[in-house]
């Protein structure tokens, strides 16, 4: 599991970062890779990386700003061409269906695939399976804008070497057994069942990513403990009288919810044109005096979100 | 007047040319850029040139293909947050409203300047002023696609030396008056209308930009003697009959249109990403050999169009 940012510009682009859209890669879970955000110029910036569009198989959009939206259309064209034949949903606000269709249809494009939309009507439980569940609670930020807190769910707990060892099982093909929770019978008669011999399940992991917003109580219980925060810093602390005027963040407030939501990483994007690199430097180390695990992301950055297990150590 | 090519690739931005836009530069002539077609992506192609959205006041769009238009309702939003407060003519297929209207109004984008569309109902004449004619026919392409055929005023001739040294003018302040056609006294006495003395106006420029099409008789009559002809060549000879198949040109079929229109020069554009550098060198001589003045251009490949007339030789 990891995020691979594409875009991490704000409003408009500019040569350092193209406008918002963040991949979720879900490859070693379930082969897929989930968008969130497809602003203009995302497919040129796929481009450039290893990202199959084939492999994305739902585009949730956070809201339906200009810099979030305008590269859907090419995108699902493209996906096509590049041997996309896999149904795809697009999951967001009132308006997105509309505004992709009408994009679609006015341009003859035909798409191979299935296509679906699912527009949220109220907040809550967005998309759930055995693996994974999304919510999303409302942001505020002018026009509707939601954040969205992906959870994985456990795994299962991993065979505990010492007690195997203690019970005097010996090492060999009823191992595999064991792990998966099932009851064995040994040579010399002896039966035992693998629960015994499994730890705790593990946590799944859990990934939290806000649309744009100012300053609110809904991004701080959609990151709780997240493993990690994904979150807008179009302003620093300085400029935060403008970022409340344009209902955006700060990097300071960003990382007040950060800590307030006892999260393990903080992530911070959608920056403005105005910061050039060595302010981007102050708007990290300014943020970290806050909330330590804070790191502004450049185009092209991948995060890894590992997953907080031990090894077998068999 | 300058083109620059800002898009130069077929139906998917490749890594080395974004989808469809040219910029026909007339900033000595009357300040203004015009764009032709703006496919996703143009905004970001431009910022690596020194065009100024804000000079940008028409855009013509030669058919709705999303590789063509996607790139539309970013590059206007995008126009205003950069200073563009001139108005802005779209002209094109009827579709183009609709299409940058929903785009604009579902993303909540208020451009501070004015739009307006001109919806093209039937072939002939566009646009035209005292400096500039725009011409259009349709092609042939499955979608209503246009060519567009942009005439220059023709320009006052030069006055001519020779003559006006033979009548004993002497050389001084009223030079001017005279090469303006005006008639002037000479403290002599002597009197001289500046008409006598100027030589015939010299032909405006004609450029024409084709959409994208099969091989059509339209083609030769709107590059009929033009100074430049851009025109699309998503396959080769060999591909002739995908060309066909898909509604397009190759190299070859346009460098006969060239030829039958006598044009001054030809530029291929419009590149499969099946051709690798190689391949693009070796499309372009195959052309040159039924029309020697062609060149495939590349993005970012600006090629001028010199007016042509003597200079004064005083």
């Amino acid at each position: 599991m990891e995020l691979l940012f594409l875009g991490t510009g704000s409003g408009v682009p500019s040569k350092q970062r193209n406008v918002s859209s963040i991949a979720l890669k879900l490859l070693d879970e379930i082969n897929s890779v989930w968008l969130f955000d497809c602003g203009e110029g995302t497919q040129q910036q796929i481009l450039h990386t290893t990202l199959k569009p084939r492999k994305v198989d739902k585009i949730f959009i956070t809201h339906l700003h200009g810099d979030h939206i305008y590269g859907l259309p090419g995108f699902l064209a493209s996906r096509a061409f590049q041997g996309g034949d896999g149904p795809i949903t697009i999951y967001g606000p009132v308006g997105i269906e509309q505004f992709v269709k009408t994009s679609l249809k006015i341009s003859g494009t035909y798409l191979k695939y299935p296509l679906k939309f699912q527009e949220i009507k109220k907040e809550g439980i967005v998309f759930q399976d055995n693996q994974f569940t999304v919510r999303c609670l409302e942001l505020k930020h002018g026009i509707q804008s939601f954040g969205y807190r992906i959870e994985e769910a456990s795994h299962p707990g991993t065979l505990q070497a010492d007690k195997v060892k203690e019970a005097g099982i010996p090492f060999g093909p009823l191992f595999g057994k064991l792990k998966n929770g099932e009851t064995i019978t040994l040579e010399d008669g002896r039966v035992f069942n693998g629960k015994d011999f499994i730890g705790e399940p593990h946590q799944g992991r859990i990934v939290t990513i806000l649309g744009d917003t100012k300053k609110t109580e809904n991004s701080r219980l959609l990151a709780e403990n997240a493993d990690v925060l994904v979150h807008e810093s179009t302003f620093d602390h300085a400029n935060r009288k403008l970022a409340k005027e344009y209902n955006h963040s700060t990097n300071v407030e960003a990382a007040e919810t950060a800590k307030a939501a006892n999260v393990k990483q903080l992530i911070l994007t959608h920056i403005s044109a105005r910061f050039l690199p060595k302010d981007v430097y102050a708007l990290e180390k300014e943020a970290q005096k806050i909330f330590k695990q804070t790191k502004v992301v450049k185009d092209f950055c991948e995060v890894e979100i590992p997953l907080q297990k031990d090894e077998d150590n068999l």
